[in-house]
């Protein structure tokens, strides 16, 4: 995508909300788009976006995206955009971004509605970009020409996933995880504005977050699952122009598209700490090991671990692709001993990646 | 102790930092007590408290305790009081608390430095009381007459331990508890004053705590653990007058007073969150289940878990006792599905009781 | 009021939000009153108050008022309350609290609806007592037999009056206060709950409170106003049981029973800061002097300041009175450098006491 | 400086304290500067910096400053540096400044030592970069070749004598301020690393910087005054290379080369908030009027005040000087009624700009 010279014309919905702000923050000064239109609710709709919107981002309101007019959520209104990035609420997210996808638009969610769907991708970039292969099956189930759905995961999921992915590539060595405690201290961004009540947030921990730990416990499992061979067949038929027999493949298959991780258990605990941004989480990893993996020593077993993390790649990272907001590298690995810290590391790739510490290992 | 009509005449070691201003606080009020003598550093010896102190607690600093001449931590100027505190810094508590021990001074420690030591107890008030019966062997061993040295724990782990000793009353149709995954977010007070800098305490989290887990993964063994048989008949001995025979049996047992707890293993994180009071631990606990105890369902096993932390019952909170700052309960468990919080649950029992939430089937 | 043996049965409006939250808790341990109904908006009545509430006091929820069931806000459901709390947001106060009153019901308001009105005292009750004595008064006026409308200020007013009250005692030396330039930085509490967005209040301040400064530049003037002679009048002809007459001069006066503040000018910012409970402000007063005094020396004048707060006795806390909520002292006045601050000095006086520091000369 | 194409190489003194890592984090990236040299006690000297250093900025460590040694801070091993960046703290910056300045070198020091000397700019540089003029009456005065001492102002002076200068360019309309109350909310960056106390930053706020009120009540004075006639004659003299002239008449002026402002008041008050970063102050501008300008009317008048804002220009932000660190504007005005705000105005003009809000008139 990101290899074309031509800057994408991007399109928001819920652009007033906090997701919004955080799609126009980030899109403004990326080459590779320009933001064309920004879609909210009826109420706010005809206005210019400087005065619809309360903008609460710590940089300030991009001048070319100010004098914006909002326009309703539709997907008329959207047709001179290449691509859609969704920032809207659960409770109208659902239907809205079916109506753009049967529109045949390009639609990016960051909702929660369509995550767990058969044909759509759940996707975090620096984890499972390979999953986005799962489009060409995708518009052949719904008859889509150009469109897609693509849906990017709970922000809590992004850590724990990138941790995993990165034992993955060392599977062989340390054995295959196939247990996860994980205990998360997320930051009240991650509720929108105005979210969490300032009287909840200051002085205190509320160890609960609606929904949370319930996505925890879901979303590693598609995310780290394996694409379903038809996937690549699909892939190929329509890349050798075969449509029809791609069509048939694509809805041969009734069920998921990605195999979920098997053989693979989570516990998530999420709690609500006073800070702004940077979700935290301490996990606790288990590995199912063969006799020769059990016999290492601790040692090697913990160096392994730390190389696995340091050595990560990332295909979204890669200089091939050209991406210029990924992170590199994606996992940030620190050997001090009280790091990461939220405030100090939040901002490591842009924002766009994960920072391990303390790695040691578990009594348990 | 309480039930004496005459209060005690307690003595403060390290009065003015900030577990000494703890103690005053929790005396000045306490009609079990009067603050007789306050000790501190060289530095403030000489000086009327208020002048050596630089008072944080949110309580005012009692006028009573106020004009008190801070004196030196000798032994011999605490020896009209009937109780020592030590609230002093572990760099010189473990010399000193030996010294008060050798004058036979009775002195109960928040220090660390003789947690683990083999015949001095390690008390949770709500949790292992009993373990005080360890006080006529400890004498007998080092030849005291009316002196002890009591030590509190790490204040981390009084919760965990609490619920861990309502956990085993329950024993039989649970099974044993024998792994424990600890995840704490704990208040800067346990910092002390001036403790953690506000630039790493704000819009952070610290996810270190210099030697926190290795007291959390240590002291409950000995604190949940079981008093030797030696414990008892000492004691026994005493009793009955026969010191002679008690000192036998005190000096044949050569080691721990307490058996460690056994099949036990404990996990824990201990992370530093901008909360002023009240620690947080997000707890997994694993049961080693017989047959029987396996095929429970899981509606009946939550049941009984919150059963056991509801029912809870201890020694120290008991009318017989008579401890009026004892909590009643010692446990309170909540419902609401975002309980506890540190700021609307850490007075509770008059910050004394441990408070538990969100009691849920564990997926691993 | 408090002297009575038999405690008053008090109803309270608004009883789910956060102000009646806090009178539950203010009245539940007080020995003068009884908690008899609680009244909230239709969604809530029928339902057992502790179903009804999301409590967010620190303190638990008392079990007398748990099991009360709410009722709507309508007046012959509070026959049997001697005293009516009123707790109600000002969109819905102005008119219940007047259907309240014409039910001859006794009503103390925290809502701003009628606090400037004519006849209606704005009572602090660490300053301004004596305005109850309008009570004669604004009965004939509304023909009322035992009814009446009291309310209470502003929380930013309350600290602002207590000062300039005090300072009016040593008026005769220090002159009389012409001006004040007044900022606060004011807790979130006051914003009641969910009240503050937790996004606006970590790691920032917000200089603007909607209303307050307006509240803050207008309150002052009544709270320390002279009562028209009036009101004496009508107060000692109803003592005399001369009532025909007493209405007489009610009604004869049209006007405002309080005369505001004359030449006197003041002038506020308000800022919202992150503290919990307990409003700071920074208050620079000037003098209209008279030759005598424009010539005292600086220190002379600087003592006759710390003197009038240290000595500032006001009738709510006179023995005689007998309230027992009522602080002694009214006023802390406290010579360390840094004091006062909200979480160490909020709870002097169980909350009602004011604490002021830094009293030094300003350069202007 | 900057319109050099070849970057200056500089060296910073203090440079693992919290103003030195600082320094660094802005001039790592800045085009016109090189970190060649990094100066900190002899405890820390013979160390990588990365080592050293207990880095606490929210931004990485640059990699290429992670590996310089550093040094002690004697004058002889910065000899390849063109400018020296004091970040010392004040217990020690007098003399090793001195012995720097003794050695020709090109100092900046932020500490406060220096900053009232007869003969040391005392430069905000959006505020009065024309006092650096003083640099060849400086050299001549002691005798320097191409060395000087220029120091910037306490943080806090920075917002207050920008919003002064800006009036200043409407004197004529609006008459010349004679007086000014400021309260500030002051971030806890401030104070340094460790700095303040958690303990008395989490849900407080401290009414007391020390020693800040003073530095605010003196500074301004000179900021804002006028650089004596003997600097514009010396300047000239030296640029005409007429040195021995203009020595004579360096030396001949005993006194302060700038006059400070006159017929003026500065009241402040300092309070230390639980912010990060960000500075706010609440001021309070009196006039000194003739008879035409008090005839102005209040709107008017609040227009000009407004306009004196937006249009505020400054020699530094110029682009003929072409320094790329130098905000453009220097002062953002913002309508919105709760602006500005820290965490959400901090970073305009990438921290270098003053932001304002809330310009309305004040009753007194």
């Amino acid at each position: 995508m990101s290899n074309t010279r031509q800057p994408l014309r991007a399109g928001i919905l819920g652009a007033t909300g906090a997701v919004g702000q955080r799609f126009i923050t980030l899109l403004a000064n990326h080459p590779g788009f320009v933001i064309q239109r920004l879609g909210a609710s009826a109420r706010s709709a005809g206005r210019r976006y400087e005065e619809a919107v309360t903008w609460r981002m710590a940089t300030p309101l991009p001048a070319s995206v100010a004098s914006l007019v909002v326009v309703e959520c539709k997907p008329e209104a959207f047709n001179d955009c290449d691509v859609i990035f969704s920032g809207l609420d659960a409770s109208v997210a659902g239907d809205i971004e079916l109506s753009f996808l049967a529109a045949d638009h390009c639609v990016i969610s960051n909702a929660k509605n369509h995550r767990m769907a058969d044909d759509v991708p759940l996707v975090v970039p620096t984890v499972n970009p390979e999953h986005l292969h799962m489009i060409p099956a995708q518009r052949l189930r719904r008859n889509l020409k150009r469109g897609f759905l693509v849906t990017i995961s709970n922000c809590a999921s992004v850590g724990v996933c990138a941790a995993l992915q990165a034992l993955k590539a060392k599977q062989s060595v340390l054995g295959k995880v196939d247990r996860v405690n994980v205990v998360t201290m997320q930051a009240i961004s991650g509720a929108g504005y105005p979210g969490m009540s300032a009287m909840d947030m200051l002085d205190n921990v509320v160890p609960y977050i609606g929904g949370e730990e319930e996505k925890l416990e879901a979303e590693p499992f598609k995310i780290l699952g394996t694409p379903h061979t038809t996937v690549q067949q699909v892939k190929d038929q329509v890349a050798n122009g075969k449509v029809a027999e791609a069509r048939k493949l694509a809805t041969a298959h009734q069920g998921a598209l990605i195999e979920p991780l098997k053989d693979f258990v989570i516990s998530a605990t999420c709690n609500r700490v006073p800070v702004i941004d940077g979700h935290m989480a301490s996990m606790s990893v288990g590995f199912a090991r063969d006799a020769k993996q059990a016999n290492m020593n601790k040692e090697t077993m913990l160096a392994t671990v730390k190389e696995a993390f340091a050595q990560y790649e990332t295909l979204a990272s890669s200089k091939a692709l050209g991406c210029v907001s990924a992170p590199h590298p994606p996992i940030h690995l620190l050997d001090a001993v009280d790091r990461p810290q939220p405030r100090l590391d939040r901002d490591r790739g842009n924002g766009y990646a994960v920072t391990i510490g303390r790695v040691r290992p578990c009594p348990l």
